[in-house]
């Protein structure tokens, strides 16, 4: 490995360099306008992928935009890691807020500012350097690697699921790795090894035909605001849970090791709490902050609307109301489940003098990583030598559909090793990626491969 | 009375023509365009009255639209009667929902149409046809009569109070009549004994700074829209009673004769919830549907926003949420007092990880008549004689300020005896006023002038 890592070390500033390159393809797969350029970027990559004498380097059509494939089969008897990716970029609006253009990178404070810097070309960029890295000194890597980058993570990955199927042989691996996450702080090497479902529904409630006369009317009628008020409000009890009937059933406890676990994480509530701008933190009884926000779920309203909204005072009794409600989900809830035990239950408690209606909007599935197997250890260990500092296990609150339906599609264990900062701007203007963290983040991928390789057939 | 009854029949269609001719005036008070309009309008009326051979009849001109005031004082001894109307109408959008044009009266189905008939032209000119019939036949009214027609009460009557300070010695009458509402139903001659009152506040509710992502947060943090929601919903306990500290204190519970004579009303439920279109109804336990619209106050709210609004789902954490809250109330809370003490209240349940800011927009104070004074009974008596049916007491849900503050102003009993139909569409395209109302209406004037002229003096 010595060799391995004096090449990343002496190639860091080439390497910078060939990424900004590859930066400048403004690959938007939201907008139709910029299809050329994605399958621009596709074909960007899959060059200089080909440049490293792999085997196949193909690109893949999808219904929508195409994901490049490489695989380096030349470890036989070795475990295969199938690394996964995304070659497209969010949108760039608003376009006045960035210091620097979008698609031109520049380097600034030890850090790359552009589109798609961290979210997610430098993401996978890292592994194709890290390849490289090993053959250009020992020649080949020691593991099998298969590679997998699509073009539509920023569109919801509409084609991934059929390209898995479709490619299923083609991507039979015997773990996963995606890098397309932050990690937990600056300089801590950060397993993500939960994340949360969703399902969300919208409950419309409906009074009178019209909006009435609040005098003339008013105290004789149910009204929807009040009604649908009455009934979020009753949705949590005084201690903050969820009183759903059933709600709770297929949630998975929190274990003593993982609460420790959580609880030993370098968390600054304070910092935490200012930078929300919310005068205090507050949640479900009996869980700090960090497992009400990865591993305890939520119900929470994202819209209401109802009645006058304008300037000033209309006297009105809405003709009705409603609102946009969110849970997000811990293993084991599924999404279907929890809506429909939503839906019911907002039937059942509706007042008199009201119709009630839900509809299902959106559902994802919650994923929790299976942290007994011995490739996280592997995986924790690599990370830590890359940067000299104990890799910790954490979770994220919000939901990565991909994660789940490749997690299933494979069966594999997933590593979700992401060198993101929490702050990076990712989805806003002046997106950046710490040039430290990119540079060991190719260590530590590199480390990743070498560690992979020395795992016994029986760890697989 | 007979000689007075028998002109009134004989000039029915003549009536007609005259109240045609005022309403062709466009005396739109919201619109400045129409401002000449609504000069013209006072002097329609003036020219019509000084036709009367009365003694003074004034235009007074405001800081805004003039008023009309006009007296017949040639009953000494006898007691004064102050006759309130206005000759300001509404606006008549949505044009094109006419069936015929608003300035251009059209009689149908025994009704006469136009913006302005019902309110208030043809009530006020109930009273100066029922003038006219003692004059052109005994020759004088019996009862002294004051007459003030204001052009402003479509725009909240804003010069009024001016007015009757300004005016306190031409004004002053032992009885005040208003003749601007409508009656209990088809047919059934009404007095309105009572109005609601009116404080309206708005609630803030801010949590964090921005919306945040509820993934990342959901669970952390009070969410301010399930916050505001809350607060709403233990605003009414199970049995709908209103649970802010001292909200009752103020309010005259209703005595038993009272609730008597609102159970003997010829009210059908089934039809008037047909016609909200509401499924059911619903209200404080311990009332009916029209003791609680009419004498039971009330917490509407009459709007409510937070996050996001638009089609489909969007998974925020909204940073704020707010409402609009209105009370309607009855004798004798005071609008300040229960903005207070809501306001006060919204701050104490406000729950913990939010900001809570309450601010009043608006109030009005409730009206019930002196109803043990005698000249309610000649009211009811006058009214019953010329429509052949025993004359009801109602109230009326809704807040009419000006009533309120004519009757504070002159500290006199006020009769509001309307002719108007609850379905009349007085501030609606189509207004119509029934021409048979009408015409009962001026003889039920003329009635009341008698009765009032026989009214011992101790009786006043």
């Amino acid at each position: 490995m010595d060799s391995v890592i004096a090449f990343i070390d002496a190639n860091r500033g080439r390497f910078v360099e060939e990424l900004t390159a590859w930066v400048r393809v403004p690959s938007i797969s939201s907008d139709a306008a910029h299809a050329v350029d994605v399958r621009r970027s596709a074909e960007h990559l899959a060059v200089e992928l080909r440049a490293l004498s792999a085997g196949r380097v193909e690109i893949w059509p999808t219904a929508g935009h195409p994901a490049v494939f490489a695989e380096w089969m030349q470890a036989p008897g070795k475990p295969t890691l199938l690394v996964y990716g995304h070659h497209d970029v969010q949108p760039v609006d608003p376009l006045p807020e960035w210091i620097t253009p979008p698609f031109e990178p520049a380097v600034r404070e030890g850090r790359l500012w552009g589109r798609g810097v961290v979210d997610d070309k430098g993401q996978v960029h890292i592994h194709a350097k890290a390849i490289e890295s090993f053959v250009r000194t020992v020649g080949r890597v020691p593991v099998n690697i298969k590679l997998i980058v699509e073009g539509e993570e920023e569109i919801g990955s509409v084609n991934l699921e059929t390209l898995l199927r479709e490619h299923a042989a083609d991507l039979a691996a015997d773990f996963v790795c995606v890098s397309d996450t932050a990690m937990f702080g600056r300089g801590i090497p950060s397993l993500c090894v939960g994340l949360r479902g969703l399902a969300y529904v919208e409950v419309f409630v409906d009074g009178p035909s019209t909006d009435l006369h609040s005098g003339s009317f008013g105290g004789g009628l149910m009204n929807p605001v009040n009604a649908l008020a009455k009934m979020i409000a009753s949705l949590h009890d005084e201690a903050g849970h969820i009183t759903v009937p059933g709600f709770y059933d297929a949630v998975l406890p929190l274990r003593d090791d993982e609460r420790r676990q959580i609880a030993s994480l370098p968390f600054h509530e304070d910092e935490w709490l200012r930078s929300t701008g919310a005068p205090a933190a507050w949640g479900e009884a009996g869980y700090s902050t960090l497992e009400r926000i990865w591993a305890r779920p939520t119900l929470d309203c994202c819209g209401i609307q109802g009645g006058f909204q304008g300037e000033g005072a209309k006297t009105i009794l809405p003709a009705r109301a409603s609102a946009k409600v969110s849970c997000r989900l811990v293993p084991d809830q599924e999404p279907e489940d929890i809506a429909r035990k939503l839906g019911d239950h907002l039937q059942r408690i509706a007042p008199p003098g009201v119709r009630v209606r839900v509809e299902t909007l959106h559902g994802g599935r919650p994923y929790l990583a299976p942290t007994d197997h011995p490739v996280y250890d592997v995986a924790k260990r690599a990370f830590s030598k890359a940067f000299g500092r104990e890799t910790v296990f954490m979770r994220e609150g919000g939901s990565i559909p991909f994660v789940r339906t490749i997690a299933d599609a494979t069966g594999k264990p997933c590593l979700l090793m992401g060198f993101g900062q929490p702050d990076e701007n990712a989805h806003a203007p002046n997106e950046w990626l710490d040039l430290e963290n990119y540079h060991l983040g190719i260590k530590s991928a590199a480390y990743l491969y070498d560690e992979l390789a020395r795992l016994p057939p029986e760890g697989r």
